[in-house]
């Protein structure tokens, strides 16, 4: 088997659940947060320096990866874990994403999608059976099948036959040939309309997927849309296979999506944040080259026990992100990398205590940022 | 006393020494190698990545944090040590360097340097007896007195003018008021000038100084001269008080001044090149960027311990350096940085073991690079 999981405790208050996801790679105890490590770096991070913050698998990007140093490079030099020096699981996503994004430099037939390298303007065209070969010399622990990203917003129409596209490319993914030890996630997209969900949803879950994703939200859609169709959607997955709500990464979506059911989460925001120099924590963000910060002896927050944290002051870490030290996106990527984890940690920690609602209005009370939106979602 | 320094044990085939420094934040073993935190960051390395390899001091830039944060910024946090988080020695430069640098910008009287700050283009005046003060509310272990550092090349009558000006500057700045727990340390300039040189070491040494660097070297003057004017001034300088070889790094460098006697070093090189994806090992140095690497999973030095070279391919840091990845910049400085420091331990045990001509004809025998330049110097 290349994935089991298990659900340890199911919460009283919502659909939240505590997992266990057993890769070849390890353990990832669930609600999980995964840093996104696009090019086979989670930016500004060692991987010694994901372990300590308790970090317990990556995503990289097949599209990036496939580009450059490219697929035959990491497979001859012992597949992903190694060619990184990351032991621990990792999911690779399709590279779909990436290549819609491309806007004008790809074009989408029933094989597959045709686009050209944002790097050297090259051809390639991926297809769902590439993208599964690909995702195998990586030897990701789970890889993603390739699906339409849709972007918001969009006809119904176009949502319809590019959702039926997906479902085709699905099990074309299946029927691929793969290696025995790498689970399979298929992609749930139908866009904003509840119907297109239930009918991805309705012809994806029968098949022998070893996860469900979630996509095509976190596109543009706001607060309301998001959490109304990332709840309808996770009611249509299955409760003994994992959930992955693909690209959405608030600290108040991951709570809101938590208690939805959803397992997996990744998204660039912590990293992307710390190195524009947003730091997150319990009590709201922190904005570090605010002039306020200039003699400010506190870390950035008192309660961390991040190495950042630990030993350095505001102060100072608003001198280093003003002088465009290296050193302020190492640290700054580290403190929210580890907020991210804490956050999950304390999840996981309420659903088995069972006070995940108690753990909730305490957030909220500590920070207006946990209960913006709709109130009915929390 | 604010530094004692011992010599423990003299080379017998030239002038090297293992010595010992005492300062109140922990002892360096000389000769000693000291990485560049120019804005208060030795760039991509963390206080603990430091110490990790090794590090026993780093040089902080006067010029550079006087300007930013501002030095009463600093002193408000409670000094360098613990703004920057590093509890062992610092050194601070005077500040000279900078703004000699800065050309246009400046302007020299017998009061001290006028100009304008890089930055901002505000006006600023440094002054003997104010570089001190400044230092001292940093807090350094050892600050070093303004000095004018001449470019190269001058002509013998600016030189003279000149290194009499450092020398009246010399004085004031130990007649300064400054704290009881900093040694200072005087400079010897006197550009090329074998006579200046002498003459300007004739008055600064029995001066009751803590330490003598020599400045002005490393300026383009090519390594014959270099090395002639380096093992010139070192033995104008008193054996029983530290010598510092101001600014000059290659390893080859490194080696020849720890013959002359010279016990402290500063220089850029092994982090500026790290950036820019040189990589130093005994066997010469590597530029990372090389096609041949794009596969080669090797580690950049096979007998190196450093994190990098325990965990990481050349084909991957090849990788994150075409990539752009901020990991590359990490684990290259932490590299070359272990070099350096390696570079360092292994001449003091050589001279303990009395063997340093042994070692040098092993070191030249792995790498022409050190055998460059006039053979007699080794």
């Amino acid at each position: 088997m290349s994935l089991t999981f298990s659900v340890i405790k199911k919460d009283s208050s919502s659909a939240a659940r505590l997992g266990r996801l057993v890769t070849g790679h390890g353990v990832v105890e669930t609600p999980a947060f995964m840093p996104v490590g696009t090019q086979g770096s989670v930016k500004g991070m060692s991987p010694r320096d994901l372990e300590e913050i308790g970090c317990q698998i990556i995503l990289a990007n097949t599209y990036h990866l496939y580009l450059r140093p490219g697929v035959e490079t990491i497979g001859e030099l012992g597949g992903l874990h190694r060619f990184i020096g990351w032991e621990r699981p990792i999911l690779t996503d399709s590279g779909g994403f990436q290549v819609f994004s491309l806007g004008a430099l790809r074009e989408i037939t029933e094989e597959g999608v045709h686009f050209q390298s944002h790097l050297d303007g090259s051809s390639h065209l991926l297809t769902p059976e590439k993208v599964m070969q690909i995702q195998g010399t990586l030897g990701s622990d789970i890889a993603m099948v390739l699906d339409e990203c849709i972007p918001h917003p969009a006809g119904r129409e176009y949502v319809s036959e590019s959702t039926e596209r997906t479902v085709r490319w699905a099990e074309r993914s299946l029927a691929a040939p793969r290696r025995g030890d790498q689970a399979v996630f298929g992609i749930i997209q139908g866009g904003m309309y509840e119907d297109l969900r239930e009918e991805c949803a309705r012809k994806l879950t029968p098949l022998p997927f070893d996860g469900f994703a979630v996509g095509g939200l976190g596109v543009g859609e706001g607060e309301a849309t998001l959490h109304s169709i990332g709840e309808f959607t996770a009611k249509l997955l299955p409760d003994e296979r994992p959930r992955y709500l693909m690209g959405v990464g608030r600290p108040e979506d991951l709570i809101f999506a938590a208690r939805c059911g959803y397992d997996l989460f990744d998204c660039v925001l912590p990293t992307r944040n710390a190195r524009r120099g947003t730091l997150f924590t319990f009590q709201g963000k922190l904005s570090i080259k605010r002039a306020e910060f200039a003699r400010d002896p506190r870390p950035v927050d008192p309660s961390c026990e991040c190495y950042c944290c630990r030993h350095f002051s505001r102060a100072y870490l608003r001198h280093l992100y003003m002088a465009g030290e290296i050193l302020a996106a190492q640290l700054h990527s580290m403190h929210n990398l580890h907020f991210y984890h804490r956050l999950m940690e304390s999840l996981r920690q309420a659903i088995l205590e069972d006070r995940l609602q108690e753990l909730i209005t305490e957030f909220r009370s500590q920070n207006s940022e946990f209960s913006r939106g709709d109130d009915s979602g929390y």
